[in-house]
């Protein structure tokens, strides 16, 4: 992703911090008094422009979503979005993946999403993806003991390499789709990447995945 | 695979029958004393027409190899290929995969090929799937504690069944590619079908998985 400098963006932040929540740490194990209600609560790693998260949390408004998101030039787009429509189940966090367990108590994320992340392709970048085996070990930490990983990429190598990691750290995988835009699940909704690239015929490839066995 | 009826397929099948093994249970436990020594034992299921084996005992004379099949006109294609070119490590069972508990001990097959097989794409028949659990725990009992499967299929949706299918019998997953033609591997012995499917650009599909974890 190209990152724009946008000066104004820090001020923005601060300024709509009821959307973009400061020192997340402090809800960690308190996101239902967060949210005001005992909803599920699904965060997406790596929200980018926030068109995914601010879709999910306007169709499921029983649904806590939080989306986050490192880099203050792109989580502005999805805040943006969300000051326009504003939904009182959405909240973004500017944060890294890395730090899930600094923000969340063990078991307290219901659903974690994980889209077109950065591939790193060269082995020796092998640990910076999102779904290297040490970052399973830092979801299986948050994640409720029935929740579920939701993953999507282009990018057929990541996939390729996602499948052997999870099945390696003993997930259970299913509803794994090659060609997801050519299949027949209903109510995928679609990011930002997603959209350019399936108009381009590009396969997206997508599964589902539980960290905690039966 | 279409069938042809050879009225000279049995009594070809018995003239070979140093070839094509008869009452396959009686070399049970046994089949390293049937090659007179001690070499791994790889098995195809389902090895239709017979090159992959073929090819696969010729660049491996340190391997025992087994290709079963049920169909007689289909097996007699492999038989008069080693007939004409006669490999010590080669056998052929005309038997089925259900039965590989009767002709093969506990941990006895060192890999286990699949490739190509029937997706039998009606979900009331995915039973019948050689990737369904009840065959994989077939494949459990006969299996060696390190064997791995080898699995090929142009089918898209027979590799996405195969996938969480494995995954859900705690297999290990590894060496996967979506798009075997266009990637690095090395020494990949193609099937008839896989030749002529890949010729017309279909992507195939591979991997390879575990069943016993460490």
């Amino acid at each position: 992703m190209r990152l724009r400098n946008k000066p104004w963006a820090p001020e923005y932040l601060k300024e709509n911090n009821d959307i973009v929540v400061e020192e997340a740490s402090r809800w960690k194990g308190k996101w239902h008094d967060h949210f005001g209600n005992n909803h599920p609560l699904y965060v997406e790693i790596g929200s980018g422009k926030g068109k995914f998260v601010n879709e999910l949390a306007e169709a499921n408004p029983d649904i806590n979503v939080i989306g986050l998101e490192l880099y203050e030039s792109v989580i502005v787009n999805g805040v943006e979005r969300a000051v326009e429509n504003r939904k009182p189940n959405l909240r973004f966090l500017q944060e890294n993946a890395a730090d899930l367990p600094q923000m969340f108590a063990a078991g307290e994320i219901d659903r974690l999403y994980i889209n077109f992340t950065d591939p790193w392709p060269k082995k020796r970048h092998a640990k910076r993806r999102l779904t290297h085996e040490g970052f399973l070990e830092l979801y299986r930490e948050v994640l409720h003991r029935e929740a579920e990983i939701h993953f999507k990429t282009d990018n057929q190598g990541l996939f390729e390499f996602s499948l052997e990691s999870l099945s390696s750290s003993g997930a259970q995988l299913k509803n794994i789709s090659l060609d997801l835009h050519q299949s027949e699940m209903e109510g995928n909704i679609m990011t930002e990447y997603e959209q350019k690239f399936s108009q381009k015929g590009m396969r997206i490839y997508r599964l589902e995945a539980r960290l905690h066995h039966d």
